[in-house]
């Protein structure tokens, strides 16, 4: 790909209870990337308010452990030239009021991307949009059972560290969106560039997609 | 360890230009050990305003691509009863206008922890600090002759994905942080706790401190 056509308008989306890693894995990526190439991110949510990773489900153990991203966009304000749109999962996902607003605007922009990535159960939310009805996904498989009662008009694979179909790509669990931002990035930016940055992060990347231990681990098979 | 004896009180360090992942890849392993054992997050910066992963000297490649977290408290307001501090690295640290108050909250702060954990160049910040003086520690590889610099009276290990040395852990660049966590998880919580979070987050760990490829790849030995 030319350097011209590669993508450099970047969202992600927020709500209460999204898992970090699920983002700030791929976002981390993407800053690095962000030295060499441009990139433009979009943090989008209900509103301007700082994202906290708690929600009214997760308080556990009596722990008070959260932390609060600021978006620079609403799903009202977001910007209309983004190519790629990043949906993270989290337990805040399968409460509605949580998600309110999420649903709707990723099956309204859908049309306008290039690449549309999720991780964990943020292809539960894709699925309810209805924009993964008969494609191939996958998903966090310790919430696998879970996810496929989203929507069972979806080709789950339970057995994937990531799934492609089209322009969808859809990750496992959590860290597996490293893997899959790291995958991404080597389809589009080049292999050298994604060995690059993994090695300026020090990360040992997993690349085979179809080897995923957790499936088993987790039941999803 | 007894539950009672189990660290609860995790502290966190943010300023101008640090690297997400440096933090966000350990908190999110405390976000789901969090679940099971009662953990009290408070993060701490010069300010309560948001903090940018961004700063004057990491603009590059006319990027506009950045992230920002609330803190909880500010190097004043911290609370007396931190068991574990967090120090992240990132490009940030080199600017000394950027770390002001950290390094001297660090050095004022020590003595009252049960552990203190960096990762990436936050060695460089404890170094600084004077509280590695005469003990081993690593960092990020790609930047190890600037850390090597900071503090010539640091034992400084070029090759190692974390080194332990009392009550500090450092860890290598970035991504090594979450394998830094898991070990301290498993050190302190036990290791079917930390293999349970790992499986959790489908994390692939690195569970040799002494396996670092990264050290050769980036000429730091």
């Amino acid at each position: 790909m030319s350097e011209q056509k590669l993508p450099k308008n970047i969202g992600v989306i927020l709500f209460p209870g999204f898992q970090l890693l699920d983002i700030c894995g791929p976002l981390d990526v993407l800053n690095l990337l962000a030295y060499s190439h441009t990139l433009n991110l979009s943090i989008i949510a209900a509103s301007l308010s700082p994202v906290s990773t708690s929600h009214a489900q997760s308080v556990a153990a009596n722990s008070n452990f959260s932390q609060s991203i600021v978006p620079t966009h609403t799903f009202a304000t977001a910007p209309d030239d983004l190519e790629v749109l990043i949906i993270p999962g989290g337990f805040g996902s399968r409460k509605e009021e949580n998600i309110e607003g999420v649903v709707e605007f990723v099956r309204g922009y859908y049309p306008k991307l290039k690449w549309c990535l999720t991780v964990c159960t943020g292809s539960a939310i894709l699925a309810k949009s209805g924009v993964l009805d008969g494609r191939r996904a996958t998903s966090n498989k310790k919430a696998f059972a879970w996810v496929k009662e989203q929507n069972v008009d979806v080709e789950w694979v339970p057995k994937a560290r990531w799934v492609v179909d089209g322009n969808i790509w859809t990750s496992s669990g959590i860290s597996a969106g490293i893997d899959l931002i790291f995958a991404w990035v080597g389809e589009v930016f080049g292999e050298d560039v994604a060995t690059f940055v993994a090695d300026s992060s020090e990360y040992e990347r997993n690349t085979d997609s179809g080897a995923d231990r957790f499936a088993e681990r987790w039941g999803a098979v």
